[in-house]
């Protein structure tokens, strides 16, 4: 494994190919983060004209700069990044990410011929080559991000992703869930560095707890079941494999030059190497979140307590469809529960249907939580709310004050806790959840957008734990 | 079949346990929606003590109303609703909905007496009984409304619901996404009249194109068979089952007191009878929008047009595994695109990745859908825009002007077109998203929020039309 840490972290990064215009590609993912996100070191704008970019003096070429350059990144044209890399070798550059495409994935030899050379340049001058066709390097810690509008908060989930649009929707769709980042990639077509390498190093980075992986095809197959194994043995890989029908394998080839391989090889991989395999971009954010927010339960039987009785039914479908045992009531926590709550309405089974206004009365609604979560016949509790139906009350505001008082008890239980808020798609529902799902994330509970979601995400945390494998996260990112 | 046509259209309402409590449940589902939401005819509410409710004459029985009452609703406890029957029975009452709980879905032998006790009354008082245990009935054309919070436009989406929790949210979820609501009705315990007698209507009426179906267990199985035969005939029928693992059929029990009946059973009544199956209540919302907006494709190819080379990956292997074909861009295509389109970052495949510059070309993104829905190849069309992606670039309002532009292209290539607006869960794409998605259904596009979820409900759209079934709605909802 190549030393990446120091990748992550240069002390000056020239931009080749940076731009006076606004909008351009090279500010929007390289020059405004820079500027703006915290980056300590120096900044080499490379232009073949201007003498100033953004305020900054700008250079013809990375060798009229005199400061050793630690990180190149490329945003030139495809037939002049030969050139460049042979500059970068020149003055000692350790690090280069080509953000230029037009290498290998156009498919045609002159594209092919290209890639080799600049990665024979790479290799013989000792650089570390990311891409080409790629957004590189994200470190939040470090300043480096991979687009100007993406969250710069850094947390412990590590990403490796083969498309740079992919990788800042993780970004993004991660942050929404209270998850961010220590260390990332958008790798491209995997010239020289590929995703082992990366998988290594995030296996090893003391920084990173879960690690979210988004592969199109495989530069070392072998070298990449070694480091899966390894990788999956110190935390929690969770992978979304593009390419795994016929027709998307076809895009592959012309998206990142890739070979993706079957569906059957990738299921027999996720299989033989314990990564949790997921099929959609939605399913892998709420499975880093069970992850990262969540202690592994110790078996499959869920508590689940709502509001409705057709969702009552609906969320035990879901629950059971995704594996999981939801255990029917004891008659002794029914009386107990029964004490309490008013006689009509509230549905005494499980899953437990609090009803709209048993649900708005933040004591009772806490005390039962408390009971379930309490209850040995469960080893998790699914809470689901449905902010329309309490929105549409004109009583949200009430569910704020929920939040503590339904911490307490889950802490108290010991029992992972999993909020889900369904929106059903209507905004105004996903308005009037915003804050509550912000202060349920600030206490430590994953906030899902369906109990189908929850339930999946759920399940593959159970698995990895009957797997045998190291269950448990460092504890920092998990609250509950 | 009943007469139900005059069922939906009251002359007048009674309100039984009609509340001077702003937040009494029967405001909130009834006494509300019927002082505010055009209901034309005579409004009573029933109350033991008040002399007004609401600014309206309040009565203490149904037989000291002078008038002859068409509907009462019952929200009294379950104790003394025998007595209201007989009332209402004395009155010559014609509808009656129960909204109160506590019959035979409490599971105990008092609850299914009290319930067969009521069923029996309305039998033989010639009521047509609706529930218990229900919200009744909803036709925004009529006044009737389930709650006061949802949506009160008149559309043509048939729904029958044995959750009133579950229908409130069909009714909310497809405002959502521009679709509107004819009759529908929440049955609960199905006591008299069930869900045979609600399809059989629906099937009937001239006012319904689609039918939206949330049953749990069905009380007449011969019956429903034949009546989805018949209704399938005539439209189509979405159907989501509730109940079809075993910790779900246990929860039905205790929901409406149904028998769910096993998920095979189930399966194969949907392939008998060719009623469309989903299994979320998404899906659910997905599929309908597929049949209001969109003409049937007329095979299963599909070209797709998005924005990003991972998000082409997946959306191919999401078309693919739905069960849709997603043919090569031809040679010709290509090099008729690659004219006018910038050399790098444009993606010359199917799916098409127009780049996010491409995209934000108005005439340049028009040119390409068109090009796209006018080859002969493909039978429909995907647009996968990531609101995201153009809002992190401060374009949002740009696409506003697209809406114009793509809607022409696509309706002079006559070929469906369904938008995709993936939000990836992130609320300011959400809310970037909000004004393109009223416009693009404005212009008769349905908007999803995943290609997978797209990809489904075409394919549903596809597979009547390949059973030969009446494949086409009346052209009034459909406008592309």
């Amino acid at each position: 494994m190549p030393d990446l840490e120091s990748m992550f972290h240069p002390k000056s990064v020239a931009v080749v190919g940076a731009s006076p215009r606004p909008l351009a590609p090279s500010n929007l993912h390289f020059m405004y983060p820079l500027l703006a996100y915290g980056y300590p070191g120096k900044i080499y704008p490379v232009h073949p004209k201007a003498d100033k970019i953004h305020g900054l003096p700008a250079y013809r070429s990375i060798l009229d700069i005199a400061e050793p350059v630690d990180y190149v990144i490329s945003a030139i044209p495809a037939t002049q990044v030969p050139r460049l890399m042979r500059d970068c070798a020149a003055a000692g550059v350790k690090t280069v990410t080509v953000f230029t495409s037009g290498f290998s994935e156009v498919g045609t030899p002159a594209g092919a011929r290209l890639e080799k050379e600049i990665a024979d340049i790479a290799r013989r001058g000792g650089i570390r080559l990311v891409g080409p066709n790629c957004l590189g390097l994200h470190c939040p810690a470090g300043g480096l991000s991979l687009d100007f509008n993406i969250p710069r908060d850094s947390g412990h989930v590590g990403f490796l992703a083969q498309s740079g649009g992919n990788a800042c929707e993780i970004v993004g769709a991660a942050a929404e869930r209270g998850m961010f980042i220590s260390k990332g990639v958008s790798f491209g077509n995997a010239a020289l560095l590929n995703e082992c390498d990366f998988l290594e190093y995030l296996a090893a980075d003391a920084d990173t707890e879960v690690i979210a992986a988004y592969i199109e095809g495989p530069k070392q197959p072998a070298r990449l079941l070694r480091a899966l194994r390894a990788g999956v043995r110190a935390k929690p890989v969770v992978m979304l494999k593009g390419g795994v029908t016929e027709a998307g394998a076809g895009v592959v080839t012309s998206h990142t030059g890739a070979m993706a391989g079957s569906s059957q090889v990738w299921d027999t991989l996720c299989r033989q190497t314990g990564v949790v395999p997921v099929h959609h971009f939605e399913e892998l954010i709420d499975t880093l979140a069970a992850f990262v927010y969540l202690k592994p339960p110790r078996g499959r039987r869920v508590g689940i307590i709502g509001v409705g009785g057709g969702a009552s039914v609906l969320a035990a479908d879901q629950c059971a469809g995704a594996g999981l045992e939801v255990p029917p009531l004891p008659e002794e926590i029914r009386r107990s529960i029964q004490e309490y709550t008013p006689p009509v309405g509230v549905g005494l089974r499980n899953p437990l249907d609090l009803d709209t206004a048993g649900f708005m009365d933040a004591a009772l609604a806490a005390r039962t939580v408390g009971t379930v979560a309490g209850w040995d016949g469960v080893d998790f509790v699914v809470l689901a709310v449905l902010p329309g139906i309490l929105l549409a009350h004109s009583h949200h505001q009430v569910l704020a004050g929920h939040v503590e008082a339904l911490a307490k008890v889950a802490r108290e239980a010991g029992k992972p806790l999993a909020v889900v808020l369904r929106t059903a798609g209507i905004f105004r529902s996903e308005q009037a959840a915003q804050g509550i799902q912000a202060d349920f994330q600030k206490a430590g509970f994953p906030v899902f957008r369906s109990v189908d979601g929850a339930a999946r995400a759920v399940a593959h945390l159970i698995a990895r734990r009957e797997a045998g494998r190291r269950a448990m996260p460092p504890p920092r990112s998990r609250m509950v």
